[in-house]
C-alpha cells in the first residue's frame, strides 16, 4: 500500500488511517462486487499492518476475530442497501450490512472511527444515508476546450476521465480512476457523472457509438459502489440520430431515446442515468419546440425508466442575454419562474437539480427559494466543489460550514422541513477533481471532495466535525510529535476559511465582482454592465439590488413565510444578504452596528488580516505535515495572500472613490 | 482582367479604373523586375479596353503613342530610385521615372489620375516619396495562436501569408500574396514585415531552416516592388543556434547572427531588414544581459549593414506589471525615459520605431515626445490600421484624419519641423489584412489600408483629398448613375468616422475604458485595476490623469516648448486631451464652454445619433454600391449601431452613477 513517487497524493486515504483495523483478525463475510472490494482492502490493510484478513460463507459466533464485517439480506428492509449496524461488545466489532453496498459504507466507518473502533464496548449503532443519491459532476471535456480547457471551471489538471479525446483505458490510467472512486466511496459518493453538462459535439457521441468508453470508466468505479451517469445534449435525437427534431413530444423522438437508452444499459448494467442542462446558456432544450422544461425531463425517463434509471434535469434557466438597463428582469427569480408552475409534472424517476443558490455558487447566497416551492417534484440540491467563485483552489475555502447553512436552512421556518430533508432526489456537486498529483490543485481543497458525501449520507452533520474526520484521516495527527498543535493549525486555516474568503470579496451577499470570464479576481464593475444579469448598481449614494416585493423585483416574495417578510425589509433582512436583497445608502446601519461602507472597509482589512496569519499558522505546521504537501499549500498561500490585497485595495478603492466616505480608522485606501 | 465569383474584392484597383488608360496606346520603356510588371499592366488594362500596349528599348520621340512610360537612368539622382515625372503636351502623357520602381509608382498614378491623364495639357510635376520606407507589418502568426488567433489583433479572417502553420505555397495561394502587393504598391507600401512582432517558438525558425518560405513570399511581392522584412526574436542564438547567451556585446553571438543573416540574404537577396520587439510584454532582449536598447538594435543592424538592411527596433517598451496603487509610475512616459538617453548610439540602419502616441494606439492621444526629442536618430512613427481599439473593422473608423493630425503635428512648434519630416526612418503600419474576401473586413476599413502608403509618400497631404482618391477609385462614381449623390454619401459615412468613434467612447483623451483582453466594447472600469498602466482614476468629484510636471507625473515636461507650457496647465490643454493631461472636476468648463461632466453627455448621445444617420446614409445608396459590399457595410452597421448604443448608455451611466450630475438635457441615463 505505500505509494510509488509518482503516485497520487493518499488524500485521507493514507495508509495510516487503516492501521488501527490492518492489525486486527478481520473476518469478511458477504459476496458480490462491492463485498470483494471489502475484502481486498481488508488484505491490504492486513498485510501492511500484520492483522489477518478471512471470508469464510459463515463466520459463526465464536471464532475469534476482532472485527467481523457481515451481510444479512434479512435485515435489506430496515438497513436500506447502503445502511450498516456496527456495535461492539466482548472485544468484537460487528459491522452488519443487509447489502454488499452497506458493507462497503460500513468498512470505511471502521476507518474512520480508527483505535476507537477496537477500544471498549460501542451500543449498537445504525447507519442509514439520509440522501440516497449523493453525486459528483464532473464537468470535464473529453478533448481540451478551447476556450474553456479539458475540465470546465477547473483548476486541478486535466480530467481523471479523459485524456487526448478519448477515455483514459489503459490499465495504469484506470488504476488512478478506481483510485478516484476510492476515495469518493470513503467519503460516501456514489454516483459519479463523466463528462460536462455543456455537452459538445464530440462527448454529445458518447451516448451512442462511443458508450463502450463509459463503460470502461463505469467498470472502473463500480467496484467502489459507484453508478456513472452521462450528461447528453438535448439535441442528440437531431444530431446523432439524423432526425429532424428533438421535440420530446414526437413519437419518433421518443423512440429513439427508447433504442439509445437500451444500448446504453446493455452497455452498463448499472447506469445510472443522464444529467441534462437544457435550455440553458445556449444549450438546447424543449422551449424549441414550444414544450415545457417537464415535457422533455419526461422524454427521457420514461427512456430511463424501464432500467432503473434517473433523468437530472438541471434548474439552471434564465436568460443569459439580459439588458443592464432594465432592471425589471432579475435573473435570480428565473428559477422559481420557470419551475414551479411545473411541480407535480415530472415523472417519479424524474429529478429537477436546482443550485443551491439562485445565482451562480457566489460565496454567499440565500438559498433557492425553488426548494422549498415544488413538493410534488424531486429535488436534487447542486453545490460547487469546484472553487469557480471562491478562490479556484489557489485560496484556501472549506466550503462545509456555507453547505452545512445551506441543508440546514428550513423554507418554511423553524417548524418546517430543511433542504437536507426536501433534497429527495439527493446532493449533487459539481467536482474539483483532476488528474493533479493531489486531486484537487490545492490539497487543503480536498477537503470540499471530502465533505460532499459526507453532508449527501446526513445534512445535519456539523460541518466542523465532518472537517475533523477529514484532518484526522489525511493528517493523522495522532502520528505526529505534536498532535494537538496539528490539529489545531490545521482547524485554524480551515474552519474559517469560507468567511475569510467572504469578508475580502464581495460585500453583504451581492456577489460577483469578478473579473469576467475566469471569474478568478476582482473586477467590481467586470458585470455591471453585461448581459449576464448579475449586477451590484453601486452609485455615489448606494449599493445593492432592491428585490423587494414592494419596491424591487419581487424576488423576496419567491419565499414562503418567515423568509419574505424577514428578507422584504432592510430592518429584518440578515446583514449578510442585505445587498441581495436592498439597495441601500453608503450609511445604513447593519444589525452590527457599523454602516455599509465602513463594513466593507473593516471586512476587507479583516479578510486580509486573516489571510496573513493563517499563512504564518500554516509555516509554523511545517515539521508536522508531509513537506510535499506542506510547500504545495505554502506556496498556494502566497498567491492567496496577494490576491486577498488587491481584491481588498480594489473593492475598497472602489467604494472609498465612489462615496466619499473616508475610512472611519484612516487606513491607507489607494 | 474580371474578378471571378470566389476572387477576393479588387479593392481600389476596380477594373473601371484602368479603363482610361487601358482604351490609349501605351509605350513602355524600361527592364527589370517592377518594369515588366507595368508591362503586364499595361498589357492587361489595353486587353480589357481596347487599347495597344507596346514595349521597345527606344521608342523615339515621334511615335504615336498617347502614353509613354520611360525609364531614364541618368535621371535617378534627381528623382530617387521611385520617383517619377509626369506630363502632358502634345496629346501625349509621359512619365519618365529614374529607375524602375519609379516607373511602377508612375503607372499607378497614372491610374489615379483616370481620364484626367488624359485631357489637356499637364506641367511636369515631380512626384518623390517624403519617406523612403512606407511599410506594413503584418501581426501575422504562422499557426493559430491559442489566444491571440493567428493574426494577433486581426479583424479580417486568417492571414494572407500563412496557412495550416506553413507559408502560403501553391499557385492560387500566392496569386493573393501577389494580389495584396498590388493593392499595396498602388497605394505607395514598399515594405512589409511578414510575420507578428510576438515571436513564438515556430515563427522564430523562419529565420533559420524555415527561411525557405518567407523566401516564397518575398518573390510574390517583389513584381510591386515590395521588400520583405522578418520580425525575428532577440533570444535567436539560444533558441535557434544553442548558444548559452543572446548578449548583444558577446562575440558568440554577434558572428551567429552574421551567420544567420548572411543565410537570410543568400534566400532573399534584396530582404528587408529585422523587425524587433525587445524587452517588451515578456519578449526577450538585451534587458537580461545589462545592455541597452541600443546596444541589441546595432548587433541586428551590424549583422545587416553588410547587406544594406535595416533593423525596425520598436520603442514600445514599459513595465506591463505595474501596480495600480503607485500613481508615480506613467506609461505614457516610458519610452520616453527609456530611448531618449540613448539618442545618437545607434547606427545609421537601425531605425527606432515609435508608437505614434505615448500609450497604446487610442482613439485619442497626444504624439509621442519621442519623436522630437532624438535628432540623431532615425525615427520611423508607427500607425494601427487594424482597428484594435477603433472598432475592429465592425465600426466604420477612417484614421485619416486622426494620422494627418500626427504626421502635422510639429513637437516644437510652428517653426519647427514636422512629425512627417522627422519620420526619417519611414511611417509603419499594423495591417488590418487578411484573407477576408474584403481584404479588410469592413469594406469601409479598406480606406485604413489604403491611407498609408498615401501618407509616407505624403505626409502633409490632406487627409480628406487621400479619402477622396480612395473613393474614386473604389467605388468608381464616374460609372453609376448618380456620381455626386454617391460621392456625398461616401464622404458624410467616412469623413467623420474618427471623430463619431471618439465621440462614443472615451472621453477627452483618457483612453482605453475597452474591455481587457479583447479590446472590444465599453468597460470603463475595465483596465483600472490592472497592471497594465491605463487609468482615469474617476472618482466622484472628478476624472482625469494628473500628467503636469507641478502636481502629477512629470510626462508633460517630457515635450519642448511650447507643448510642455500647453499641456501643463488645464486652462491651456486642448480639450480633447484634456483628461490625458488632467483630473479635473466634473464641473470643469472646458474651452467649448460646457462642463466636463455634460461634454461627456453630449458627446455620447452625439456619436450615437451620427451612427443612426450614417447608418440611414448608407441605405440610400444600396442602388449606386455593388450589392455584396454594400450588404457586408450594412449589416456590419447594425453591429456598430448597437455598439455604440452599449458604449453611450455604459459610459453615461458610469458617469451619472458616480457624479451624481443630471444630464442638463434630460435625456434617458440608466
Amino acid at each position: 500500500m505505500t505509494a510509488s513517487a509518482s503516485a497520487p497524493d493518499p488524500a485521507w486515504l493514507p495508509d495510516e488511517a487503516f492501521r488501527a483495523l490492518g492489525s486486527r483478525r478481520v473476518l469478511v463475510h458477504g459476496s458480490g462486487t462491492p463485498a470483494d472490494t471489502v475484502y481486498e482492502e481488508v488484505t491490504a490493510a492486513c498485510a501492511a499492518f500484520g492483522g489477518e484478513a478471512y471470508r469464510v460463507a459463515d463466520p459463526g459466533p465464536d471464532r475469534p476475530y476482532d472485527l467481523l464485517l457481515r451481510t444479512r439480506p434479512e435485515r435489506m428492509t430496515e438497513l436500506g442497501a447502503e445502511g450498516f449496524v456496527v456495535e461492539r461488545r466482548d472485544d468484537r466489532t460487528t459491522v452488519t450490512a443487509g447489502a454488499p453496498h452497506g458493507l462497503l459504507h460500513g468498512f470505511f466507518h471502521v476507518v474512520r472511527l480508527g483505535p476507537a473502533a477496537f477500544a471498549g464496548d460501542l451500543t449498537a449503532e445504525t447507519h442509514r444515508p439520509a440522501l440516497a443519491l449523493r453525486m459528483l459532476d464532473h464537468w470535464d471535456n473529453v478533448s481540451v476546450h478551447p476556450v474553456m480547457g479539458q475540465v470546465e471551471r477547473g483548476y486541478a489538471g486535466g480530467s481523471l476521465f479523459w485524456r487526448d479525446g478519448v477515455a483514459r483505458g489503459s490499465r495504469g490510467e484506470l488504476d488512478r480512476v478506481r483510485a478516484h472512486g476510492r476515495l469518493l466511496a470513503a467519503s460516501g459518493i456514489n454516483a459519479v457523472a463523466v463528462n460536462n453538462v455543456n455537452v459538445h459535439a464530440e462527448e454529445a457521441r458518447l451516448l451512442t457509438d462511443r458508450i463502450g468508453e463509459v463503460a470502461g470508466l463505469a467498470d472502473a468505479l463500480r467496484p467502489y459502489g459507484i453508478r456513472t451517469h452521462l450528461s447528453v445534449t438535448f439535441a442528440a435525437p437531431v444530431v446523432l440520430g439524423g432526425l429532424p427534431t428533438a421535440d420530446p413530444l414526437d413519437e419518433a423522438v421518443r423512440a429513439w431515446w427508447a433504442a439509445a437508452t437500451g444500448r446504453v444499459y446493455a452497455a452498463i448494467p448499472d447506469f445510472g442515468g443522464f444529467v441534462v442542462k437544457a435550455d440553458s446558456e445556449g444549450q438546447p432544450g424543449p422551449f424549441a419546440y414550444g414544450r415545457t422544461h417537464a415535457d422533455g425531463a419526461n422524454l427521457l425517463a420514461d427512456a430511463l425508466a424501464p432500467y432503473g434509471g434517473t433523468v437530472h434535469w438541471r434548474a439552471f434557466v434564465y436568460d443569459h442575454r439580459q439588458d443592464w438597463r432594465d432592471r425589471s428582469t432579475d435573473r435570480a427569480r428565473a428559477a422559481y419562474d420557470h419551475f414551479t408552475p411545473l411541480d407535480g409534472a415530472f415523472r417519479a424517476n424524474a429529478v429537477l437539480q436546482v443550485k443551491h443558490g439562485p445565482m451562480d455558487f457566489q460565496v454567499r447566497e440565500p438559498v433557492s427559494p425553488v426548494i422549498g416551492a415544488m413538493p410534488d417534484t424531486r429535488i436534487a440540491v447542486e453545490l460547487q466543489a469546484t472553487q469557480e467563485y471562491t478562490g479556484q483552489q489557489r485560496h484556501v475555502c472549506a466550503l462545509a460550514p456555507m453547505w452545512s447553512e445551506v441543508l440546514r436552512f428550513r423554507p418554511e421556518g423553524e417548524t418546517g422541513a430543511s433542504v437536507g430533508e426536501l433534497a429527495r432526489g439527493g446532493l449533487v456537486a459539481v467536482s474539483n477533481a483532476g488528474d493533479d498529483p493531489y486531486w484537487t490543485g490545492h490539497p487543503l481543497a480536498q477537503a470540499n471532495l471530502y465533505t460532499v458525501g459526507r453532508l449527501g449520507w446526513r445534512p445535519d452533520a456539523d460541518p466542523f466535525r465532518v472537517l475533523d474526520e477529514w484532518i484526522e484521516l489525511t493528517f493523522t495527527p495522532g502520528r505526529t510529535p505534536d498532535p494537538e498543535r496539528l490539529r489545531a493549525g490545521l482547524r485554524a486555516v480551515v474552519y474559517g476559511s469560507w468567511r475569510t474568503y467572504e469578508k475580502y470579496t464581495a460585500p453583504l451577499g451581492v456577489g460577483f465582482m469578478v473579473q469576467p470570464g475566469h471569474h478568478y479576481g476582482p473586477s467590481v464593475d467586470g458585470y455591471e454592465y453585461s448581459p449576464w444579469g448579475t449586477y451590484h448598481f453601486a452609485d455615489r449614494d448606494g449599493v445593492g439590488v432592491d428585490r423587494s416585493r414592494a419596491t424591487g423585483t419581487g424576488y423576496a416574495a419567491q419565499y414562503a413565510k418567515p423568509w419574505s417578510e424577514l428578507y422584504e425589509s432592510p430592518d429584518t433582512c440578515p446583514d449578510e444578504l442585505l445587498l441581495f436583497f436592498h439597495h441601500v445608502p453608503y450609511g445604513h446601519v447593519l444589525h452590527s452596528g457599523k454602516t455599509v461602507i465602513q463594513h466593507i472597509y473593516d471586512t476587507h482589512f479583516e479578510g486580509v488580516e486573516e489571510v496573513e496569519e493563517a499563512l504564518r499558522v500554516w509555516a509554523s505546521l511545517a515539521g508536522l505535515v508531509e513537506p510535499g504537501r506542506h510547500a504545495r499549500v505554502a506556496e498556494r498561500y502566497e498567491e492567496q495572500l496577494r490576491s486577498a490585497r488587491e481584491w481588498r485595495d480594489h473593492v475598497n478603492s472602489y467604494f472609498l472613490r465612489k462615496s466619499g466616505v473616508p475610512d472611519a480608522r484612516g487606513r491607507r485606501i489607494y
